[in-house]
């Protein structure tokens, strides 16, 4: 196998070849999507494809492996999410979750790989990926487990400025709309129904929470904020910062 | 939406559609494969590619969404699949994968699917969808839920003479062998290492089974019996049976 | 105590006896039952009360123990139990039975068991008794575990003919009926209501199945094939080939 | 089926016989044992036997169904039990062991019956008896629950010093002692080891308990107090005592 | 740090302190608790205050730690503490209770702690002790856990006669009754609503219980016995005795 | 009793009074903390004490009941509270704090409380307040949850500029620091250590985490920013920013 810098979706893979990459000590990438209503115009595995193309365009820098990602995530929360009551929303229990991951973890630490990322997009997934990474390093104290949690944290302020001229609306409701959709026009365009993007926004979006959820919380369309402001422009600057923080983090701590 | 019989990939939908589809009470079809070697020439995916193929194929017959597949499956056993020894297969303990299985199913329910079919294809699952099914049936009992847990049973002898004319060796052992990879030639042919295909077993293949696996109910490649009789025809003849199997069973039962 | 080939009921020991049995090495066998419908004429420990029998007699050939078997067995289905709603089928869901089997797996190595045989009659159970012997695994590496989850499966085709003179119709509807009712016949006679005996059959027996299940899934019975077919012979030869098949597993793997 | 006033045991019936009883509105008993060391001259399965009998003697004075015993409690603590260093204890942990017998209760629920006893002899079990019944409770509110988890509480301190003349030295330590083995010489005398019975005791007993358990909590004999001074004649008062009671409990609370 | 013989009440120490006390090998002190009805005189969280108490007198003879106590107990019984149906009762279901206490004592080893107590005040939380403590075990081999899991267990016959000279009523209706208010009027006298203290008992007190509990095994007011009876002195003179016994414990055991 | 504005500590109260401000449909508050090292100058409670007082300043405005803490947070990470290396840290794995404040959330409700908030610290439970409150919600479809699982959120750019005039450092880092310190002056002067306050910081503090904790991700002293520029002043300003808050937001939901 030739080890040259090109990203390998590990389900693609066949297992000597995965035997190969692990001997070679690759960092492998864990994403944690969520298969979750993203409004009228984006599909629902937005979530993962977004981190498979930062983990994809990050593999032109490094070598790395693409784990399987995980394709549930923690229940949909309305103000970040829209909540569970959009149909095509499907989530797993934070128990399941968390467990879930972990087992992931131990396999690719079964497998030989001693340089795991665990990469999230998925908002309310967050707290879990430390919970299972840290269950995981009491079986394989010899794994080193990178967790990317916050997709958002790394961009700086001026550049937040840039891409929001009309400001920053806070990651949460950064959902399905400029950033995700300015992402979706580079990763997969043909998935964008263009004719169906409108700007949306709860009624409310108080700085705490309710349970169970007030109707102003969920903004009828499931989008939370502006995807008219989204651009391909966009997408490709988003994309180029989290695949070089995803590069600069493996090769500081892995 | 226009409801013609095409089958819907649910993950790449919008919500709005997945409303419409339940709306119009669709079948919805969770395949569950896994995430497991498959010898020096198969992908680790072939056991979620090729339930998605057979779901896909009876969705030219009759309109259905194909849900996002459980990409994990059950601990892979040695005489069934070579195990978790082998580098890249990524498997749940069984409580992690009920719980996951039953919590999707919910999320279809509550996305207001009545029609549901749960399509194994990675043997070690078998057991754990009824037990999902049933955890689901007592909270959402307006539901009804078609499992094909195992794709062989409907197979008549005559029409497995024909496919094996040199003997059918069963299931278990049908893993990375002549079915799935000619499955694999009509589905993702460029996914098949043909240069890496070659015949092997385990040295002793017992009725029953031993925990820890003696080292001869492994094979070295992973390939439990024949991928060398595998051929595209009999991945076409196979994919139909299967196709019309799913179809022939929504009409009865759902 | 004298080792001589004759097995011994655990349950029925005292503890300075079980030392001495761990102590000279002696297999144990632990039988996974059920407490579940059997028709009008069998008793509902019927699951439990085969493997004792099928261990007893080949603790005639080899000493053994035989540990207190497994009397709750995993949810009845429709279609090879008749399910749970017969009144005195009593079951656990699969993550009490899995871990249930693991911790008296485990009490048998804390015990000094080294030679485990898991050894099952309640197809429900099947699946379970191999994930609760790799649990155990992790926690014992050295202690051996042969399972043996299919009773049906080591019978040679010939043999089958001659015992099901009319077509064996398959492990799953094998409840109840011919070859339990002939080996109940040999092993506990005075169980049996011999005028209650009749044959019966779900109207329908699909390759699937659904749940909620069709009422047409479950014959009224609860018989699902044709215990009139039963004879003190077909008992007497099915046990001696069951035993065999455990000596022998027992002096090949263990 | 005639309901004269004898005692059923479930797992000997066929499930009509038991649907009759459920109809009848019959009690049913089930009972919380062990599978533990008894000292050397008591059966492992001292703990099972013995609330069966007493089941089967209140049975003489009330019909009632003897539904299949839980055979193995909760862990053995060393000052109760002797601890699970004895070979042959075989205990669940306490979360299986309440979820055991919450849904064996919930199939005596789904089989109709409405007046069930649990009845306990295991002294670990004696917490855990509530805790199952009170989560039974929650699915099954039709259901009334009795149970009788200290088997000693009943007994007037009269009787007692006379069934003790050198004094009762607690539930706790009367395993494999006085009552125990009296009350085996009358319901399995052939399964006492006469020849092995000796006194023993722990060099200490506090009121307090010590995890890991000090070398001098454990009497080596397995055995805690004097199994010299039992006899049938207190095994037969006592067998009497317990047996009326449970008919009184169940006459007053059923 | 100065280590005089005061108790320390860990919540309040610094981690610093806390090293210090670990390194000093001192023994620390885990009080099970309560948040539950104590009639309409006592606060609810007097099985907190009581353990606590008792701890602070026996750190006035031994140098201890006093670690954050467990608030929320097993779920109140009827007969025993009035059951859940009292406003303000806030309990734990058994298995997070038991793994509540696991994980404090895990991280009480991990802090370096050698020398750990665990007392016990609320009568449900008896039997989750030891089973807590076993699972530690395990992890931390050389922890040495003392348990105090009865607190009326020490108290000799003599000295209860002369406590409760109108006779005692037993552990379990020693509920917001004698012995509580008692220690109460001495450790937080201003907590005793002294105008609402009255007499009550359960109309029904039988040996054994019942689930769902009928409405006469619980008194109105939640007081199961008689606090009218109580005063400061037997107050101080039950603080001494528990005292003293802790430290006897500890100096015997640990 | 007289329901005057005056917060009321529930684990201090009777039940009659938990039920009268049940009867006044009072809102309760849940305070979720910790048991976590705050530097060589902050005890252990840190984190409980400061929602208490919270919670009680908030009383003076707004009749309401405090609920008995979560004295147990989550696991620390090192990141944000140091991690599980400094002795006296004590925490809860991520299933059983979620299924602890499920618990006492039910058991709230069952006193009758329809007006329920969940008031967060510990930085890293707050994920696990919101899937809580959900769970919660489909046992009491009644009940209205107010979850504030962020304290600095509601914090005006401004404010925080005036606050931290030297830059707010995150609430991550904001863990034995400015604010904490703080509010702590005003809280419990007498339990800061004013010798001990020293600023610290990790060596590094990247946007990502690693697990194992790098050493230079933990700062000796467990201080994660800078103590010393805290006052009573922001204190007192804090906490009525905070309280203010907390009515505001129950004026606002409940």
């Amino acid at each position: 196998m030739n080890l040259v810098a090109t990203a390998r979706l590990m389900e693609e893979m066949t297992w000597p070849e995965v035997a190969d990459a692990a001997r070679a000590n690759l960092p492998v990438v864990l994403s944690l999507g969520s298969t979750e209503q993203h409004g009228p115009h984006l599909p629902l595995n937005t979530d993962v494809l977004i981190p498979l193309a930062i983990a994809r365009e990050a593999g032109k820098q490094l070598d790395l492996v693409i784990a399987p990602p995980v394709h549930f995530g923690a229940m949909s929360r309305p103000l970040s999410g829209g909540g569970e009551s959009f149909p095509g929303t499907l989530s797993l229990r934070a128990s399941t979750l968390i467990t879930t991951i972990h087992e992931v973890l131990s396999g690719l630490a079964r497998a030989g790989f001693r340089r795991i990322v665990v990469q999230n997009w998925h908002y309310e997934n967050a707290a879990y990926a430390w919970e299972a990474c840290d269950l995981t390093r009491a079986r394989h104290p010899d794994v080193r487990m990178l967790i990317l949690e916050d997709p958002f944290g790394p961009i700086a302020d001026d550049t937040l400025r840039e891409l929001f001229p009309k400001g920053f609306p806070g990651w949460d409701v950064e959902h399905a709309s400029i950033m995700e959709t300015s992402l979706m026009y580079v990763i997969r365009p043909d998935a964008v129904r263009r004719d169906r993007i409108a700007d949306d926004q709860s009624t409310r979006h108080p700085t705490w929470d309710v349970v169970p959820a007030p109707a102003d919380f969920i903004p009828k369309s499931g989008v939370l904020w502006h995807p008219t402001e989204a651009s391909e422009d966009i997408g490709r600057r988003v994309l180029a910062i989290l695949a070089n923080r995803l590069v600069e983090a493996i090769r500081t701590e892995l």
